[in-house]
């Protein structure tokens, strides 16, 4: 595959980097979310992999990163081009549609011909060639006016994502694997998994949007006009002496939607969003299970550890193993299990229950104990 | 049931605290051992508990420890009560027969009437009423000349433990539950264990020697003269300013070997071994599975907790947790799960195979790090 000669023009790249990743805790903190952590084992964080992989089609003046201010400093040390104009900090986390939605009004009132990408800081993708490559039919897709998401390939019957039902074939020069989405599924069981997966005609749902600024806002206006009307507000004052006093007026007012809800769903019901087909290794991985899978590249009988100093003496066991000491972690005749090695807190699960890591971290939030997430 | 009155008399209690017990490692360790830990949450460590005991029977004076150089200041912390001539140090470890042995050898020489009973420093027995009615059933016949044991009855077919099975009844007042025994029997497997438990017959080699110590010594001097002919020369020299040289000199040089095969197996075969059968609470908490269930009072569903700042969060798990540190440890969906957190170890097994823990110990040790043993 040849790569992507120069940026793409008028293109800007989003980089939300918000959620903690709770189902990675206790690796994953409040301090320490999961974007700010090496999990492939790649020596970069995931923060840092996204921005590598964008630099390319955007160039380091055309990515901005929209994150919490508690994580400014990690931030940048992780992103040292990242520029001063394209730091977005929130003071409170709002979700998908106003984060993404400000760094799109920011971007539209500097250049009203924009055409904005918005990809998670906290996602793995290994093929960064080929994700390129989806991209920039996107971003061809976008050009006629549509909002365009990329889609994966399914290589398994996964119940942990939703997923993009295609429809008609799209044609737009430069974009040979388009399509209009006919609708949005959540996470299907296993057989409706199963069914999907033969059918050849669904794709994961990777939340990955690509749109002209202008068409994102004007869809926005549509579904959530006080989110719409507040995020320009506060665009509008984004570049002046009047930032601080204007953001801290409206954003703690404005709702709190996932982009799925506000732009995505809708615009797919009326025709206007378009997916690409994308054919590149990609997982959020949402938790330790998809962790072991990552990092064992998918054989279930190894025992995956991740950590610099992992020390690990493992006797007939599999699974995936965090380290974050220097302890030593001996497994006897543990299978898929989960163990997840830090300073002040350790946990044990399976594979199989690591979705339900989520009630620790609700029921150490109702014992008061924030200091542990 | 009535305490008894008074300690007996000529009866000398010996406890030999020696072993590591590698299967409870990381709990267990060559400067902790088993028998300095409090296994069972009463705030005494095994070793203080066997001696509270058999105080009641031999008094402060009437026991004597034998443990390994490394452990006196330890042990003497942990028994204040213990007089100076009632601790005898092995520079280097040579099993029970010589432990036990050269206790015996030192107290005949001071008493030639003496009766000595041995008593692991690291088993649970959690009735000592009942415990010290045992001993002195087990002292009157001893009184006859047997070399006596204590046999448990068993509560249920426990593959664990080895056996002993009864012979004909003794009649010797003040000993209503002696019989011969007929022979001892290996750790069975469990259609055995469930036949041996059905019979009636069989008893738990509980590793409890009683004897005059003249009788003891007699039966070593036929089946390990070498060991017997060393013995007496250092109990010769035991209260004598020569005492250091001739240990020197003589201990390094002893032979290794189970006072089970040396006095019990030979004693029992000439028909000169007696039991009583105990109807007690025994356990020798030989991994972290007998440890589970001593803890949980035996109920399977439960999560036992060992550790006196454990802070222990679990969600549909059952199992042992031992904390050493003041860390969350947060269990999800793991059953029967054995997790041990100490400060530079961590142990993952379950309660099945909590035996194979004893694998890592080696291979620790091939490592070389002697450090975390």
């Amino acid at each position: 595959m040849q790569a992507i000669e120069g940026t793409l023009s008028n293109f800007h790249a989003i980089i939300p980097a918000g959620g903690v990743g709770s189902r990675l805790w206790p690796l994953s903190r409040a301090e320490a979310p999961k974007f700010l952590h090496d999990l492939t084992g790649s020596g970069f964080t995931l923060l840092r992999d996204t921005w590598n992989r964008v630099l390319p089609l955007a160039g380091a003046d055309g990515i901005m990163v929209v994150t919490g201010r508690a994580h400014r400093a990690a931030v940048q040390q992780q992103l040292p081009d990242l520029t001063e104009a394209n730091i977005v900090l929130e003071s409170e986390q709002k979700e998908s549609s106003a984060a993404i939605g400000l760094a799109a009004a920011i971007l539209h009132r500097r250049n009203p011909d924009v055409i904005v990408g918005s990809f998670a800081a906290d996602h793995v993708i290994t093929d960064g060639e080929r994700f390129r490559h989806a991209v920039a039919e996107a971003v061809a897709v976008a050009r006629e006016g549509f909002i365009t998401t990329i889609g994966i390939k399914p290589t398994e019957p996964s119940v942990g994502f939703g997923y993009i039902l295609c429809g008609d074939e799209l044609a737009v020069e430069g974009a040979p694997h388009a399509h209009l989405v006919q609708r949005f599924v959540e996470k299907p069981d296993l057989e409706t998994a199963t069914a999907y997966l033969a059918s050849g005609d669904y794709l994961w749902n990777a939340g990955m949007f690509i749109s002209r600024a202008d068409q994102l806002l004007a869809q926005l206006a549509e579904t959530q006009p006080v989110l719409h009307e507040g995020l320009l507000e506060i665009a509008a004052a984004w570049d002046t002496p009047q930032r601080g006093d204007v953001v801290d007026a409206i954003w703690p007012l404005l709702p709190k939607i996932a982009i799925d809800y506000s732009v995505a769903e809708p615009a797919a019901a009326a025709g206007r969003l378009a997916v690409i087909r994308g054919d590149f290794p990609w997982d959020d991985v949402g938790d330790f299970s998809s962790l072991a899978k990552l990092l064992s590249g998918g054989r279930p009988g190894d025992l995956a550890i991740l950590g610099e100093h992992a020390r690990v003496l493992a006797d007939s066991s599999s699974g995936v193993v965090v380290s974050q000491s220097k302890r030593l972690i001996s497994l006897v005749g543990v299978h898929d299990i989960v163990v997840v090695d830090t300073p002040d807190a350790l946990l044990v699960t399976t594979r199989e229950h690591a979705q339900r890591v989520k009630s620790v971290v609700d029921a150490i939030k109702q014992a008061g104990r924030d200091d542990l997430l």
